[in-house]
């Protein structure tokens, strides 16, 4: 099942992904979006339309769109401004390999195209839009919160009490809210009712808090002590699980991609 | 009329733009968009509504919309990567008052921000964030274009052949295409016809050509001589006017919208 949902993401984006002049512009996009990656929020867009009932394909779409929103996201971190990263998955960053300007400017085009692609959904296309758009701002505040806080040296060493406090908001916008946005809009393409979204949206945030406090562990860089994170890994894992048995159809693909996510705790 | 629309458009800002943490985003945000600016493609887009039988109130949205895309494009521009203007309307540019890498994510947010403001419209709200997302997608083409131009020394001074091409290229898309995106959502949100909304389409496509064409006669830098620059602002200017006769509702505002753009020839 996993392949054929991946496979049904790798053709969507190469269906959307535009050649057109000029064509730096276009290669820039195509680089960034690339091929064969874990493609993990578009298959939570894919999954949460089957939950509610309704066929992946209803989802490709906007889980294309959420795709592409999240790159951008990734080429912009990395530019000299910001995180100033030279490689990503072992290749030259956008900015390295096509300039700063470009990189500046794919990017752009990869936010202003998730929109247009979303829009394509089969229904429900204003609460589509709305929740992209919210959380398309969302990953923005987390970014600047992020950058902000690295500058001023408050995230890292754990030296302030604003720490956990601003780092909880860093991970709630930069880590789920994409994730909440894959999942609502999943859950909207597919059909879903207003509860089902609602259900969604709460597995998708704890989804999203549960592998950065994992991610934490592994680093062995938290907020938190280990065993308190520990405990946060396993509290927000349980509120997942619980929000998925509120869903009216088949879980079992959101499930495998949570164990996925989070070392096979859901 | 163009007092109540103005303040229409002002009124529409003021309420979808965020107070929101980090306060340095939602500040660099207002601070970007400003007011009392002529606001003149948000004003297309009201009076386009009208222009097919709506309200100017059913296109608010989308007025706002386009207004916070222009500005994201401006923010984006005057980046040391792109023009590395250090000021714009005689005040500091967003990356002088607030650092670069805060001007990159306020763009990014503004860009966000303005598919969820264009998604409240009342009606027809699949096309109207195509039409956003095309041109969204174009304002970015044009400006890539007019960045690889600069470097490369193609776009001034007037030496090579490419030149009436690609900066025809760069005009339709730098400059036509949010014309265009006003346009066609007034004209849809106001619940056009395909008609209607292809005249509009054709009506601010000239629009802003004509508006090129002037700026160029004013500077003295277009792409043609004089005497062609001159012939080319009336036939568009022409164009424009023709299409809209065809138009079923009251065109004034549109009219009075041309005259101002450019110099009265409409």
């Amino acid at each position: 099942m996993s392949d054929v949902f991946l496979a049904l993401v790798e053709q969507t984006l190469a269906e959307v992904l535009p050649s057109f002049r000029p064509a730096v512009l276009s290669e820039a996009m195509r680089y960034a979006v690339g091929t064969g990656g874990k493609r993990i929020r578009p298959l939570v867009c894919l999954a949460s339309a089957v939950a509610v009932g309704g066929k992946a394909e209803d989802a490709k779409y906007p889980a294309a769109a959420i795709e592409l929103l999240h790159n951008y996201t990734l080429i912009h971190d990395d530019l000299p401004a910001m995180d100033n990263d030279r490689e990503r998955r072992g290749k030259p960053t956008v900015w390295v390999k096509f300039g700063e300007a470009n990189a500046i400017l794919a990017g752009d085009a990869l936010l202003a195209l998730a929109y247009q692609v979303a829009a394509k959904a089969p229904r429900n296309i204003a609460a589509i839009i709305d929740v992209l758009g919210e959380k398309g701002v969302g990953v923005v505040q987390g970014q600047v919160e992020d950058v902000s806080c690295s500058k001023f040296g408050v995230s890292k060493p754990q030296t302030s009490n604003l720490k956990p406090q601003t780092d909880d908001f860093i991970y709630r916008h930069k880590t789920a809210d994409l994730f909440i946005a894959a999942a609502a809009m999943g859950g909207l393409a597919g059909g879903g009712s207003d509860a089902d979204v609602a259900a969604l949206r709460e597995f998708a945030l704890n989804l999203g808090l549960a592998f950065q406090y994992e991610d934490d562990l592994l680093d062995g860089d938290g907020i938190y002590p280990p065993e308190e994170t520990e405990r946060l890994v396993h509290e927000t894992t349980a509120a997942a699980v619980a929000a998925l048995d509120q869903l009216p159809c088949d879980t079992t693909f959101l499930r495998e991609l949570a164990h996925k996510l989070i070392g096979r705790k859901v």
